[in-house]
């Protein structure tokens, strides 16, 4: 598929224009192919630290010349293997295009380059009194976390990356410019490019500019929790929080076992059932109406209170379970390591799909806590084992397996969040059937040559 | 491009399997040719009554077999020529595909098939506590408002169509059936080939079921109305509205000429200044706070009161000029024809691109009132004259190009709302540049032979 001696030719001819900002140091292309425990790592032949989108189009074109693949990388955070090189080639680093280009306030919009982090934007938004929303939980790129059509815990209120991007610039696999769409809200013009490379992973282009809506800082938040008897009964709580249209900003759900790490790991005293963990945005009636909304529904559902506050700092008490979720779970079996699954059903199925994924990981003798971002539907298991426990990795390689086609059978997807990457390839063919040819076909023609991102999204 | 005896042939054997619901008449051409009037009429050969996914497929397989054109029709709301059908070929009129196939009330969706108009389905929800919210003013098809990325007046709030739509099912130009994606409510599986057929304006496919997202019927509605002394004024309090996180549903704009139209036709007294109408969702105690904060807002930019109710029967009052606002302006010139434009720009640009657009239209002697969905930014001006007045209609011709070309200047788009169509391919071109070269070869990859809505979207 790719010739060796290409690839070096490639090398040779980008290090001459690059210098010192191309790298064939192991430690570099070995961090730079970071990946999830249980994908092995695939190491590029060179990285290169970029500074422009012009940088960028002049490396894919020199890669499209000699026919090598290209990988853009951002800070490593992706799960499924995104950013493995498994036919080597380049590693274009992207966090040197890192820079806020232009906030429009009245317009609540910025354009950044995509090394820009979640983290860094929200710093720097914060005296503007604007933030930007999606939060996946790690301190991504936002370049990454468009190409993997991130998500997260507020998903329910403020949609997915592809609902807070307006446009972007890209450079398309032999090396041309194109600008996806404008600043304005909405356009009805021509076909939805900027949908189509986000969650492309990388294999349609490189992202080198993006314009994001951004949200008004709310006035108020406040933060909540209670425990429920049972998975069903949370989830029914759930459900009628969103057809009762609070427009609850986080809601996110720990089970029983997650519980029982985190009472031991923060030092919580929580009853050993389901938790449901909210956050509520607004001005100060509204939060307050809120809650008092979904004391009524959880009434029906559990004898437990909903107890919530305003206080950031009792708010932030309320969720330690939460954030300190994965640590405790880890802590279970001290010098574990985890596999993080992820997989999203309709809300109705979400009890059932739920219950009998406890009952497969009982059956297998696998311990694993479950966090769901249940608004949504999306849930992740977290099963854990000793890394030299052989035995244990297998179970949990055939559990993963399990559970995206449990999700399928329950009319969800394989992947939520997390993107297809290495790891989901067969389930993408198992969801979408034909559609999957479709892909393929775009692939083949806005990338003949096959160098973008190689070995990701579609089996080869 | 195409040959007139393979098309001739196509009528043929599809007559034979359609019998009776293959219709040749001219008048039922004519009418699924429809179009606005400054759009010529293009009609198809034959056109064929659907009723089923799977007829779909097989007329769609004889057309690609003999290499003949297919238009998908549903209610002919379509502004920029659609429908047209500039090398004949077959019409497949999609209203027998009617069915509302599962209400899911837990998980807040709903499977249709695309001949469902808007109207129909919320008639069908009424009694689930569920609706529909995209409202494009028409009583559009589903698969045609998904197939134009529609939107209208409260895209504000609850987003576009590519906002509302989980999964399409379509049929390829090959006659393969595919679905792009099922009913969780998000996923990162694969390209978004669901967000490529919404706005393909029928060129990449023909739809034949839609998933749709619901919401829940507020407990309340709050319409309210208020007078600014300009268009600036009114903006200004819009960009504050949105900022404040204000989560308005529909927030409209009329200009002067539109108050002195609709004083006139609908027997109103309202002052002879810009209008805004707002409505607002939520409970009880929510829209009273919306309203109240609205208030607040205006009061800095207005020396008129912000009138506002929950009333039902007054809400509608209060609203009148906007719901006989076409009519209203209709009759400034009586017999007139008119022509309905639609660009976006970012919003902090619409008060500067409204006024030089207002000077335009002063300077060529138009008569046109302009109506904003202010809170995208985007607006509709609806210049009229006699239908004998060529004069006249050139100059509107060449009014709408440079309100095109102004609303690009403006950082905008060509079309906010209504397509490319027939009409707007030049500025599709002058607005994204290279990337319509991509999405040319994404055409010819999926319909190499090019049968699908041919004349559409690209020039050719």
């Amino acid at each position: 598929m790719f010739n060796r001696q290409s690839i070096e030719q490639t090398v040779a001819v980008l290090k001459q224009k690059f210098g010192d900002r191309l790298s064939q140091n192991d430690s570099v292309r070995s961090q730079h192919s970071h990946t999830t425990s249980r994908i092995p790592q695939q190491l590029p032949d060179a990285v290169i630290f970029a500074q422009s989108a012009e940088e960028v189009a002049e490396i894919i074109t020199v890669c499209h010349e000699h026919k090598c693949p290209v990988i853009a990388f951002g800070v490593g955070s992706s799960l499924e293997g995104h950013v493995n090189a498994p036919y080597g080639g380049i590693c274009i680093d992207m966090n040197g295009m890192d820079k806020i280009l232009k906030v429009n306030q009245e317009d609540m919009d910025v354009v950044i380059q995509p090394g820009v982090t979640r983290e860094a934007l929200n710093d720097y938004l914060r005296d503007t009194g604007l933030f930007f929303p999606i939060d996946p939980g790690a301190n991504a790129s936002l370049g990454g976390m468009a190409a993997t059509r991130a998500s997260g815990t507020n998903a329910v209120r403020y949609g997915t990356m592809k609902d807070n991007i307006l446009a972007l610039q890209a450079v398309l696999p032999d090396g041309r410019l194109i600008r996806t769409g404008g600043r304005a809200r909405k356009s009805s013009a021509g076909y939805d490019l900027t949908r189509l490379m986000i969650g492309s992973e990388g294999t349609l282009g490189v992202i080198t500019e993006i314009t994001l809506k951004l949200q008004g800082i709310p006035e108020m938040i406040a933060g909540g929790i209670c425990s429920f008897p049972s998975i069903k009964a949370a989830c029914q709580a759930v459900i009628q929080t969103i057809q009762y249209g609070i427009p609850v900003a986080r809601i996110e759900l720990l089970d029983e076992l997650q519980i029982k790490a985190s009472n031991a790991y923060s030092g919580l005293s929580l009853p050993m059932t389901p938790l449901l963990l909210l956050e509520f945005h607004g001005s100060e009636k509204s939060v307050a109406e809120q809650a008092e909304q979904f004391t009524m529904i959880a009434e029906e559902h559990t004898d437990e209170e909903f107890v919530w506050t305003t206080d950031p700092a009792e708010r932030k008490k309320l969720w330690k379970a939460r954030h300190d979720a994965y640590y405790a779970t880890m802590a279970l079996i001290p010098g574990a390591v985890g596999v993080s699954t992820d997989v999203c059903v309709p809300i109705s199925q979400l009890a059932d799909c739920v219950e009998e994924t406890r009952i497969d990981l009982e059956e297998n003798g696998l311990i694993s806590t479950l966090i769901g971002h249940v608004g949504d539907g999306n849930f992740h298991c977290l099963p854990i084992c000793m890394p030299d426990d052989q035995e244990a990795q297998d179970k949990i390689t055939a559990f993963t397996k399990r559970l995206s086609e449990r999700a399928l059978k329950f009319g969800g997807t394989c992947t939520g969040e997390h993107g297809i990457g290495q790891g989901k390839q067969s389930y993408l063919l198992a969801e979408l059937g034909e559609a999957v040819s479709v892909m393929e076909s775009i692939k083949s023609t806005i990338d003949p040559k096959g160098i973008m991102n190689p070995g990701k999204i579609f089996s080869t």
